[in-house]
């Protein structure tokens, strides 16, 4: 992706919670029907590589080849920038409207897993971490449901693990504004109800510095 | 994408409305150096074209063949199902997590527009859309800007314009439940603090139907 050096994200606990914070991917391939994307829960194991499952019925399985090279975008936040939100517009008018939005892209290959151990492994930890977020310690467990349901759920999906290849991640986030400007673009993303967006620029521990 | 029926999303206002309200579009396609994903605002035109801009500097518009085929990729929402949601659950225990969300995928082809005036219509249009959004009748102009100033920042990009030629869309909202689980899934997004997606489920013209 484009990638000015202001813009790179490269703290890899910070990458690892935009995975964490978004998991639902998009996922996409070149096939040999054209580009061929769909969003998908993935998890990040310890080692780096994704894992997910899709339905058995979606053809993604078949489409793609086992180590293809597939692309995961992952996008945790976005939101429109008003030029309306410098202070220092009021003196030069030299501003023009922006984009901020974070996104981690996961290049890597993608192998497919039929057996019944690594289907079972790639919904239980993904059920794990989600139910945990929601649900607390109530949370569903695959133990709730009943054996046979289990199995028949199982049969009718396809576990897979992408093994990234190369990770570029983007926090933009006015980064390349003036501390003043930085400061009235959180106020007017406030302002506008986009205070997940404020609350990721303020929540930065690196102070904005000025770049132009 | 895959794409059961009953969550195939055929309404063409509603997959106007997908475009308009999450227009930070991931834009994909296959290059001689791999899959490349940038995300930037696309605005539809009436005639379903999708105009937006790049950076000069992004070589996007180096890298892609005029002609070229992208996916352009909008997610208005996403949200975390669980099975906790369901009264129905409580019975049989014969459900699984899930993800709802809504998805406009548009396959197209990209022409790179490096005329002034096709550059400043672009900007134009996205702006005024955005700011009329934001802002309202305060919203920020190009005319605010000194001429040199726009001249320049006009210097600096490159327009686009992407002619669809295939649009899927997938409007994933629990249709597939029947009617309690539908509104516990609602009660429970709202617990969860995911206020937009049960807006979005309860906001549906059409009533859920059973379809298990």
């Amino acid at each position: 992706m484009y990638l000015p050096q202001h813009f790179a994200e490269t703290d890899a606990a910070r990458i690892s919670e935009v995975i964490a914070a978004a998991p639902l991917a998009c996922i996409v391939a070149q096939t040999d029907s054209g580009l061929l994307a769909n969003h998908i829960p993935l998890l990040a194991k310890p080692d780096g590589s994704l894992i997910g499952h899709v339905a058995k019925a979606n053809d993604m399985h078949q489409i793609m080849r086992d180590g293809q090279e597939v692309l995961a975008v992952f996008t945790s936040l976005e939101a429109y920038v008003s030029p309306n939100f410098y202070p220092s517009k009021q003196e030069h008018h030299r501003h023009v409207p922006t984009w901020n939005y974070i996104t981690v892209h996961v290049h890597g290959t993608i192998r497919f897993q039929h057996d019944r151990q690594a289907k079972h492994a790639a919904v239980g930890l993904l059920t794990r971490v989600h139910e945990r977020r929601v649900n607390g310690d109530a949370g569903w467990k695959m133990g709730d449901a009943p054996a046979d349901y289990m199995a028949e759920m199982l049969e009718n999906i396809v576990a897979f693990r992408i093994t990234p290849t190369r990770i570029e991640a983007k926090s933009k986030l006015s980064q390349n504004r003036e501390a003043r400007d930085y400061d009235g673009t959180i106020k007017g993303l406030r302002e506008s109800g986009q205070d997940r967006m404020a609350d990721a620029m303020q929540d930065r521990a690196t102070p904005p510095v000025q770049m132009e």
